[in-house]
């Protein structure tokens, strides 16, 4: 199994977080968890849809809930439970096209 | 004030659920929802797009969290923190569009 798809160390875990803006852990979960806020619907939208079409790319797709304005987001590896690399860099990409958006 | 944007007695709530298939009302709250199951991510996420484009037009949008092939959706009017016939409205437009994903 390449190392991208093995779960990461708590040490690891905390290096990856804090290289990303404004991620936390999940609350005695092994997660991560954002809100992004826009200003309407229009902009959430079509946010996901750009976050969409690389986590299906990637093969590596986030848990989210939408009212409006606001996505929570939440990533998390479920075949191992836990966090893994994939995690991280679908919260950088993620962070990446909300700077565009 | 349009009479679909008012919020419905008891009475027009459940006359109105029962028109629709597989809604319940929220436990404890003044609010429908229902869970959408899709086969794969692609098909969960294409008919939220086509929702999403309904509801913008409608101006009417849906509470949802997405894992992968599920959508749970929760329809509420905020401004009278209730249902109203929007609601209802948005719900029929989703098991429409779910009916031709």
């Amino acid at each position: 199994v390449e190392s991208r798809y093995q779960k990461l160390s708590e040490i690891e875990r905390h290096r990856a977080l804090k290289k990303l803006d404004g991620w936390a852990l999940v609350e005695g979960r092994e997660a991560i968890t954002k809100r992004f806020n826009f200003t309407t619907f229009n902009e959430a939208f079509g946010w996901m849809c750009r976050v969409a079409l690389v986590a299906e790319k990637m093969d590596h797709h986030p848990v989210w809930l939408n009212i409006y304005n606001v996505v929570d987001v939440t990533m998390i590896t479920h075949n191992v439970s836990g966090l893994t690399t994939l995690d991280f860099e679908m919260a950088q990409k993620m962070d990446d096209l909300f700077k565009y958006s």
